[in-house]
């Protein structure tokens, strides 16, 4: 089992995010590593798994965080790459799908911007596998509210650590930021993936 | 936006449950659908988008019961298929994976035992995309706990009304009759199609 | 620190309930009483402090079970304690008192069931220190949706484990045998502790 | 039903915030006041029980909100109140209190700072009328781990819109500023309206 380590990213370009912010958000999100390694050496121990019940147990304890801290770093990583401020006009399959699904961009970021200030921890635009559908969905943290089989393509962190330090409790700013730094180059690249595999 | 239908199952051959614990779990997943339709009809319309905040929101109570219905159906319709009662003997690619991986099937069997009475809602073995691995993991709930980029290849309801009818509040019982009715021709086959993918 | 022993219940004129479905539902609280006691020793002991984060460690893992048990253990007394199947007719102060907030006993039952239907834990009638107020709530596990400064009247337990073994999914059923068993000289006892301390 | 407002509090010898954070936090607090009443005014029209289940309903949105709003609102007064920057040295009967239990201050506020560095949302020293005892607990969110009869007597906001605009993601110095300011005469007399009850 190989240790997993934190990813880099280049903010160079990322406008209206301070340093401090994406500073502290980047170490936080070292810390969701540092817990998914520890757990995963715990879960390799056959001490982990001497009490089996529903109430309080080390195995309890284990899954859980494992799936909070792995949840975690997925979206933080998803969230951190399609955040660099280039290539951030809409262009592409994603300005396709978007325009057929919701009529225009800017119908698209209405809806978003609602969801996203409605939700605790995440917001998605996602392909769904089950049902082969597109949609934004939100979290309220990392494990709460995940959906499965979703394949996100535009990941939104909504959480207060993501902002405040620059905006406060003003969410409605910082989404917009957020929005005016979103790599469409990123975005496309995560639908070609996609549409590779569909039509396989 | 078609409507969703619930799936039709077969547990003739489905040995040590009732019809009646198999029936009235049936008829609670297809309030799951219910729900899931009157969702996509609400979050087709504007007047849901009206209000957006994270305490209180028409939006809000929306994407929030989405998630928890459509991962329920997900997770009872893999349920439902892979508890047949059929082709119960363990097989083919499953088998050899899960002897790489735990060294036996009593090994996997134990550990998955451990997992399922520790979790609240449910237990997956899973392939997960994101690292290329496999693994055991739980939920508390239909929307608690799910693991973002998880295939599920083998799914066991441990939720309440999964095994109360039959088997009290007797878990272990109940997941030993679950494992004894477990379809290995479906899991090679949700293997199979993964296979593919991954090969590609 | 004394160790938490379970209380005992007569349930013998409880109607609509089988012997089973209440044996088990009692086996059920003794496990409670067991992760509280197992819970209390372990926060006993310095080495449960020697992590703390909020992502992985053992005081975590501790504190969330003892809540988790602690709130089961309460209301689990409570809602045996008002369920005997005795003095089951609507009287003295609790009489008055729903009278006067929801004009009969009929809307307050009216309301009271609805809310049954629509939470997956418990469902209380409460008076409120705080703001000094008498309502209804509910709440999805024992631990979720806690109201703090809630002083407990009416305690009805809606997890799946209350009923399924009577009334499968049919919990509207098991909502009016609950009521036709409500011992009302217990709820206005209540009610009598209560305007003890309000009116010192 | 009269509309609940928010109450005022005078941070102006609170050492080690910034107007900013606390300004920011004052407003949140607000905001959960709306929702409140909001909530209060639906929970008066009969429509909102038009629908009663557990999976999608507007009382069930109703009643997850009031609780989490209401939860937030006493959490929140609590908490301005107990930060004044004033009595800051502890003093009178919480100091008996805490040595009897804890052996010394230092210990009890290594342990509360342990349990506030592990949870996610509050972190309270409280009576329990339950068993008529003291501890240190932790939520993980306004209405997530809640303690059934809890009466709170220390009360510290560990989400993370409590200090990241002053500290980042370093709670551990957060921490610190908020015991350096705790007013030991407003806990005094929290400890003071206990004991009339309990000795009554």
């Amino acid at each position: 089992m190989k240790v997993i380590e934190p990813k880099n990213y280049n903010f160079s370009n990322v406008k209206f995010f301070s340093p401090m912010q994406l500073g502290e958000h980047y170490i936080l999100y070292t810390r969701y590593i540092d817990c998914l390694n520890k757990v995963r050496e715990d879960l390799n121990s056959d001490t982990t798994y001497a009490i089996c019940n529903s109430n309080y147990s080390d195995i309890r304890s284990a899954i859980k965080s494992k799936t909070f801290c792995y949840d975690s770093i997925k979206l933080h990583e998803l969230y951190f790459e399609n955040l660099t401020g280039n290539n951030t006009r809409i262009q592409g399959r994603i300005q396709s799908l978007i325009d057929e699904i919701f009529g225009s961009y800017e119908n698209f970021i209405e809806k978003f911007k609602c969801i996203a200030l409605s939700m605790r921890g995440w917001v998605l635009f996602c392909y769904d596998w089950y049902h082969d559908e597109y949609y934004i969905y939100g979290q309220d943290s990392h494990d709460e509210g995940v959906m499965l089989y979703a394949e996100p393509l535009i990941v939104l962190d909504v959480y207060e650590h993501a902002y405040m330090i620059d905006y406060g409790i003003n969410r409605g700013n910082y989404i917009d930021a957020f929005i005016s730094n979103l790599d469409f180059r990123i975005i496309n690249k995560r639908l070609s993936n996609l549409n590779f595999w569909k039509t396989e």
